[in-house]
């Protein structure tokens, strides 16, 4: 049978990240390991490290997206949980083999490799369950990815999002203990 | 500051643990690490190892409690998510320095020392978050309480409550395959 290694991150759809950033990062002292600006899920996301897992906070950015109504619906809190497992296709066949509603029957692929694959609620009691194949990859692509947020925010004119300079902001202060 | 080392667990309220330990446990391949009776919390809960941390799900058994009160408003998904702390008096009293609302102002102590407070979802922005300081007692009292629960399935007659048979059943079925 395929392992379920770990809590790979439980997310939190908020509707403000640096007012959310004040509790989980300031107040509780997790440490803020990222940012990511993702337009093709229309969101803007913040990780925190805890152990080897990560707390996910996004904050939508259109009202479109199936998160946007989340938490037009719902308000803010918990969204899903993320589960890493060692070979996610094994994985989503022995779910379908049990009746299993996914989302997604198989693997999206992301950059660098990365597979991921959402379960669907009616099958978990509730729970909407993302599946994570890690892939090696993955921690230079992150690294790459901070670097380019990093640059735009250096080159001054350039800066596309005025979020962009906020969230940095927050990783420095994170550092330094300053806000 | 005091340190959050890890997700302790992430509590799923469900109204069935037998059918949902049919996704999580025969589905999804988590191991089933140990059931509770908590009369005092009016729950069931069944605890499922994932890496270093758990999946717990939690079956009301009165409709007057808070718990109970949240699945009939919601119905069954995610209630709150346990991040484990090293000095729990000194993330509390850190948390009320920054002005954020807590439940329990002073940890709650449970059998054994264990302490654990929640923290009010308005602080967190809507999660509700319990913090839970680990005790050197606490494998051995899990241990004891297991032994317990066991107990009183072998000894037949002597079994209060019909749902200890089912868990004991779901336990045994999870080492050996069978259901």
């Amino acid at each position: 049978m395929p392992k379920t290694t770990r809590i790979n991150h439980i997310a939190i759809v908020v509707d403000d990240i640096e007012a959310a950033l004040k509790f989980w990062r300031d107040s509780l002292g997790l440490e803020l390991s990222h940012v990511e600006d993702v337009p093709d899920q229309e969101s803007i996301v913040a990780f925190l490290s805890v152990g080897n897992s990560e707390i996910e906070l996004v904050k939508p950015t259109s009202d479109e997206s199936g998160v946007a109504r989340y938490l037009q619906k719902r308000g803010p809190g918990l969204h899903h949980i993320c589960l890493e497992v060692d070979d996610i296709e094994a994985s989503l066949n022995g779910l379908k083999a049990n009746g299993v509603k996914l989302i997604n029957e198989s693997p999206l692929i992301g950059t660098g490799g990365k597979k991921i694959a959402f379960i669907h609620p009616k099958s978990t009691h509730g729970v909407l369950v993302e599946l994570y194949e890690l892939t090696q990859d993955e921690p230079e692509i992150r690294l790459q990815r901070a670097r380019v947020l990093a640059d735009r925010v250096i080159e001054g004119g350039q800066v596309m999002r005025q979020a962009a300079i906020s969230f940095l902001r927050g990783i420095r202060s994170n550092g330094d203990g300053k806000k």
